[in-house]
């Protein structure tokens, strides 16, 4: 795993103990990456509960509940089903906080035509509104997709958590 | 990913090819590797929809439905929470079969007191009894036991995917 994942990771779930946040995520394109980085970071056993990773569409629907219409419509990587994503992790555990990551991995355009590198983010938090953003990473290679996908998941997940001390 | 866990995705996407079964997982001490494993094999966009990673127990509840009773009576490191664990990821997914791994990765044994390697399966397939085991890799390091629990779930689910062309 490179470097900058297990620091961010790590630093998420430092923030995640400081600020006593729970953390759960929903995975696509990454397909259990961000999982994984998270669970080797320390303090995984206390403040990570794991994840959903969504291959497909079907699977979106089925685990975490996003409406087969707003697939249809607005295709697997739109910030729409992200933010159905996101949702759908908090509503389907306990955690207080969730990210959400859908994109094109490659090395093929996705079957919407969306091109390689396009990557859709939310997060969200119990009682808070959600966000979301996207990124178009261009086609730099399958892992490096994955990879960058993930830093940028944790970095979101860190401000999301750390915005409670301003906000609260 | 070591050569050899590709390579055993690879066949069990190929036999979920020829007998049009699609593939669903669910994890905990692997955190996402198993996952991770099937979406890299040729295939997955067809055959594999994803999986449901449960870190905690509490996660494997909410997400899986285990029975918390379960959990509490039996340690999350168990066959009987590994046949929950596959049961729940049928149940929540449209998928035909499905492989559960509970284990303890290390490096402390987990809150139950099981030992460091000590890893749980269960296969599921639709209309079929359902199948267990377990596995003692010992204290050999946590990437070697993830690693292993991966490479037996994936020979699991192509002798449960092979089956087929027997019994039908």
């Amino acid at each position: 795993m490179p470097e900058n994942l297990a620091s961010i990771a790590e630093k998420v779930l430092r923030l995640a103990n400081d600020f006593d946040l729970t953390v759960v995520v929903a995975e696509s394109c990454t397909a259990g990456l961000l999982c994984q980085t998270l669970s080797e970071a320390p303090g995984a056993a206390e403040r990570f509960h794991g994840g959903f990773v969504t291959y497909t569409k079907e699977h979106k629907t089925q685990a975490l509940g996003v409406p087969s219409r707003l697939l249809q419509e607005k295709g697997a990587v739109s910030r729409e089903v992200a933010r159905a994503m996101a949702e759908g992790a908090l509503l389907h555990s306990t955690a207080d906080l969730a990210v959400a990551i859908t994109g094109v991995a490659g090395p093929e355009p996705d079957e919407d035509g969306n091109p390689v590198g396009l990557t859709c983010f939310a997060v969200a938090r119990r009682g808070r509104p959600m966000y979301d953003f996207e990124r178009r990473y261009g086609n730099i290679g399958r892992t490096a997709v994955q990879q960058r996908a993930v830093a940028d998941a944790l970095t979101a997940l860190a401000e999301a958590a750390a915005r409670r001390a301003v906000e609260a």
